[in-house]
């Protein structure tokens, strides 16, 4: 097998791009499934690219710019076979704030700056992803992503009511933004709301009712499921055809208008360092939230067909998404939930449907636009505030709130301080309070007396088990790593234990659950130890794992401690206090 | 007994201060042992007191007056027995550099900020020793408050120098105080200088070389450590009589000049919610190392005599000690490392000592401000730099390099930052660094994989020990708790070991390092064990600890999972792969 050996080696050496795992396999099955799920993605693609434009303060063809040249990187990059990449919800929410501090709504430098935040993001991508910094997503906890989304998810329905009601409010938080829309009451265009009112029922029909209704009609579960995701397009097709039939426009109802027919342009950041600076934060958020998301959908869809994905890959694929959603007139995009699974429902094989996705979405740029000039902007906003509210899951409260008020917490406030105060000060407060309850938990560690489970050589707590135990000899088994924030209330327990019981005259620390010793808390230990002595007390440890008694090795600790280590807490107490072997039998 | 009962029933309804308890057993052998102790600590304080009160800015009188109240007031609340509070370098210095920010040094407004800042730090140790936070300053870890502690001593020996080379030189930190000092170079005044670098030498010498030569010369060791001690008087009173006799004030020498005589008056702070704001971060600050500095001299003393000292009650001592320094026209005071050490040596037995101290202080403000004119600053400078050197441990960096990197990182950031930004930011930069790295520490944790150790019931890593497995079943140990930094970490190494080993039935989590599994945790383990389950596997769970299964009990995870939770992870294999222990006694 010599001469095969060679190739193989060499192949190695080249880049591991995902595209040459599943490219070389490709065959005309493969290209069918693609072919038709892309046909799906795109028709669901168009309106939401429009929409999310609009969410994020840009014109409407910069979300059909957006959908091109990133779906075409990732599929050569990305690890997810079926991940479809775009502008979502949540993300260009957080690049509407980010730009509103540095350019208005409309110019042309809004614009400008979208393009460098997307520049941005690609650049920090990409950077996560050589390094290798994938791991740093994970500090955004479960309860917190998931309190962001349901705030971001009502911030954006609320953003959307404007439009839905034809009067002009802005505002990146709540309060904001409800404001600006009560004192618009008077000022609501009837019409608008007309419109956009029914095309918001009409959809919510769609979603709970119409998938149901066709089933029962006898259509196959995922045919219903493929004709009631094409909703938004049934509601985009019969109000611009009837806004156009019956010249909604001139009765103030506003409409898309012209937009520009062509090639996604070719584009540059803006080179202002200072404004880099101002971005940075921002930047980095996005891409962390669009990490985040795109790879929580992207292993949830693989584990469903036993593949896996590659989080520092992705980083990648998502930077060079990114990048080249800013050269190519775009703004910050990642994988969205909604079309990727639509994608997997209609049974796309490959990232190449991304590919057919990108053609199909050109398509349109250059044949489509014309007939978007009378789409009603309301019917836009209504899309919107449907897919965003099924976002929304504040029974994530509720389930916390059983399991464990320290996520409930951080739920809260990452909810709350979200809608008061918008997004990126929301997803900080998150992250910092879910910290700093994980550090006041560290810090007070749970210290359980152990003894004997009768007719075992294990260990337990003597309050919850019935055990065996000796006089002469206290087991402590310490819940929690040992490090500065907590080493004193092992001396503190020590102290008083020794304190109540004078007939003590050995101290074992079970250290299973000690999984590092910092050298605060080895001062601690020595001191510990040093009483201890003091008193004519030993102090032994059992069962330290490998890395931490590498470390304790070459400590004065250990060369000077008054007891000895042991393998095993059994070991130790066989040796040090037989006779609680001999009750554990008996008992 | 019943009689007797009744009035220790009420003396339990009183407050427990401290007071109480040694107060009722106090005779003349206590008495003469606190007096003695109280003259020494009196002769050193009171040097030490003006020195300190000029490091902080401050008129030198205000350091006595600093020296009276809070003594009596931590007499009276105190648990430590030989603790001597009152102004300290570190704090001094923090002090300075809070106040600098608000007046100018030497105004009457500079004082008065002073006293703010005491009467702040004051509530805020109050505050936090009602509510039992003394935990908190555990946040505070070793390395950080040694790297602190040193580095506050250079800044302190640097800011010195310009009073033993008689120019003017301001900065509060070590760039900004070396820069002003060689650009003054030129500027030295020489009579200045030879006062004070005679000072400095001879006060080394006695530090050094004094002490040594006493013993050789017959005294014993406690007297000659008194003698030793009594250095900086000896220097203080013989560079006066000097400056007096040769009229080295016209000379321009700077002396310490008229020292108002008299009791301390009583003071208010600035009632200006402004200013109590902009001076909340140095106040808490203060507070908290002032009391992490007292709780750790405390300690060291109490251990010696078998006696305890009771964090939150210390938190409310020194609290009342820096409100009563606010109303007498004192600045922020708290426990001092070597006078305590002096107290104790001496044979101070109770709190009382530092009431006779109080008193001594109080003559000495009403008696010997006149004999301070002359003293020469350049002197007390001397005093200064050579008691902060001693607080300079530069071994820490080697000690924590050997030990553990992180530990090592935390040192080296507090030094660098804290001489190269000063005080505020070094302590808070020290404190970011140690939380950062327990995070990163804690979200990468060791997962093992563990065997039967032959001839026990004892599991250990199969990579250090010669243990007992089988193809069919792989044993983990997280050593770990699970959250959300980490989850998907086991997520991965689960899936790997599935995808490497066709033949495993089951896999096992011995959760005996598992000391609690948050949200996010719990949603990580929901969907590997559907993924388990998906694949025809089953998890199961061992030595789950009794808080964590409480929780776990109610939730779907447990309901569903597809194995058992066995009490032992030897019960577990004995159930599973029973050929691991034939193999384990066998071998």
């Amino acid at each position: 097998m010599e001469p095969a050996a060679r190739p193989s080696h060499l192949l190695r050496l080249l880049p591991t791009l995902p595209i040459l795992a599943w490219g070389r396999t490709y065959d005309r099955g493969t290209l069918v499934s693609d072919l038709v799920a892309a046909l799906i993605v795109t028709i669901m693609l168009i309106p939401q690219s429009l929409a999310y434009a609009l969410l994020a303060g840009l014109p409407p063809e910069v979300g059909l710019y957006a959908s091109v040249a990133p779906l075409l990187l990732y599929a050569v990059f990305g690890t997810s076979r079926v991940l479809a990449v775009g502008p979502v919800a949540v993300v260009s929410l957080m690049t509407a704030a980010a730009i509103g501090e540095h350019a208005v709504v409309g110019s042309h430098h809004y614009w400008a700056v979208a393009i460098t935040l997307a520049f941005l993001s690609g650049v920090m991508l990409l950077i996560m992803g050589v390094l290798r910094l994938g791991f740093l997503a994970n500090f955004l906890s479960h309860p917190v992503i998931s309190g962001f989304i349901s705030a971001s998810g009502l911030l954006i329905a609320a953003s959307q009511l404007k439009t839905l009601m034809g009067v002009k409010a802005e505002g990146h938080n709540f309060i904001d933004l409800a404001q600006a829309l009560i004192s618009q009451l008077p000022h609501i265009h009837g019409l608008t709301l007309v419109v956009g009112g029914s095309a918001t029922a009409f959809l919510f029909w769609v979603r709970k009712g119409l998938k149901p209704l066709l089933i029962r009609l006898g259509l196959n579960a995922r045919l219903a499921d493929v004709v009631a995701k094409s909703g938004p397009v049934a509601a985009i097709a019969v109000t611009t055809l009837l806004a156009w039939a019956l010249d909604w426009k001139e009765q103030g109802l506003k409409v898309v208008g012209s937009v520009p027919q062509g090639l996604p342009p070719l584009t540059m950041p803006i080179w202002d360092f200072a404004l880099w600076q101002s971005l940075a934060v921002p930047a980095l958020l996005i891409s962390v939230v669009g990490f985040v998301e795109s790879v929580s959908v992207g292993q949830t869809l693989a584990a469903k067909r036993r593949q896996r994905i590659e989080p520092d890959q992705e980083l990648v694929a998502l930077g060079a998404s990114n990048l080249s959603a800013a050269l190519t007139g775009g703004f910050p995009v990642t994988g969205g939930f909604a079309r990727s699974v639509v994608n997997f429902d209609a049974g796309a094989q490959t990232p190449a449907a991304g590919v057919y996705t990108a053609v199909g979405i050109t398509l349109a740029s250059l044949l489509l636009t014309p007939a978007l000039y009378f789409l009603p902007q309301a019917t836009l906003a209504a899309t919107i505030i449907v897919a965003v509210l099924s976002l929304v899951d504040l029974g994530i409260l509720k389930r916390t709130w059983t399991y464990s008020p320290a996520d409930f917490m951080a739920v809260l406030v990452t909810l709350l301080v979200t809608l008061a105060q918008g997004v990126e000060a929301g997803l900080v407060s998150g992250v910092a309070v879910s910290l700093t309850l994980f550090l006041f938990r560290t810090s007070r560690p749970h210290i359980a007396e152990v003894g004997l489970v009768k007719g075992t050589e294990h260990f337990r707590n003597v309050l919850r088990y019935d055990v065996a135990t000796s006089p002469i000899l206290v087991s402590l088994r310490v819940d929690e790593s040992l490090y500065f924030a907590n080493a004193r209330a092992l001396e503190d327990r020590i102290n008083d234990l020794v304190a109540e019981r004078p007939q003590i005259r050995h101290v074992v620390l079970q250290c299973s659950a000690i999984n590092a010793i910092d050298a605060s808390a080895l001062e601690s230990l020595e001191s510990i130890d040093q009483r201890l002595r003091d008193a004519n007390l030993k102090l032994h440890l059992s069962e330290v794992k490998g890395p931490v008694m590498d470390r304790l090795q070459a400590t004065n600790f250990h060369k000077n401690l008054t007891g000895k280590v042991f393998l095993s807490h059994y070991q130790a107490i066989s040796q040090l206090a037989p006779e609680i072997l001999k009750a554990a039998k008996t008992g």
